[in-house]
């Protein structure tokens, strides 16, 4: 047994290509729901429920700071129609709308995450460990480091 | 001990308002990282990790898919400038960045999460029950129950 180091990807294709670019480009079928000339949406074929969709920008962008601000607005519209047909589809109660940057993240090509979810459906989600402040001193401490590193005119 | 009913919210304050909407309001302390005419984000008060912030609508909205077509670009690309912030101020390897829609929803506000995250930081995040497609046919009809649900003019 060989350990996976932290930062392993899954293998790119024989083509060099990642899994996301392959579907992209149609030398990987997959079950698409929407497609268009930025974006390529389709069902997450290990889903954490079914009807779980992934929408992809058609350019290889590894994450969600690298979406060009010109494409942002078409990217997010057409994650909340997402967001609504997958909630209408599968008679869910609520949805989970994410991206994992990185970390979490397997495939290093920008995917956003429309997740049909049930009240009382067992995902274990939100069970991660709490690690409050220790003290509001701490607490405005990283406010105002954030807001340091926040550039107000973009970055 | 009377049990939770599933669909409970956080009480509203005494104003009848929501947590999020007494911060936007003025009338309940945050820690502050931005504030505009339109959003305010702020510390979440119980992080998973240091760093942890919600972005808000002032206006009161409940999920994702209300936030106005005209605010959606605004709104997303202030969340990437955010992210980027986050990830540099708590130098951590990446990001997660999630909107849960009334299920898991704690506040029946829309908020944005940015949450910083390092390899091997602990998070359970991603151990839900999978459920997989029984079969190729089951996953290509759930492809198309979305797509008759995805209104190409919007919703």
């Amino acid at each position: 047994m060989t350990p996976v180091p932290p930062r392993s990807r899954r293998p790119a294709g024989e083509d060099g290509l990642d899994t996301f670019c392959r579907i992209v480009a149609g030398s990987l079928p997959a079950a698409v729901v929407h497609s268009d000339d930025a974006t390529v949406a389709f069902l997450d074929h290990r889903p954490l429920f079914p009807g779980h969709v992934l929408l992809v920008p058609r350019v290889h962008i590894a994450v969600l700071a690298d979406l060009p601000p010109s494409d942002v607005d078409s990217f997010f519209r057409l994650a909340q129609r997402l967001d609504v047909a997958v909630e209408r589809a599968t008679g869910s109660d609520g949805s989970l709308v994410l991206v994992n940057n990185r970390v979490s993240q397997s495939v290093p090509h920008l995917h956003l995450h429309v997740i049909p979810r049930r009240f009382r459906d067992g995902l274990r989600f939100w069970l991660g460990p709490r690690r409050p402040y220790r003290s509001p001193d701490e607490m405005d401490q990283m406010a105002a480091a954030i807001r340091n590193h926040l550039d107000p005119t973009g970055f």
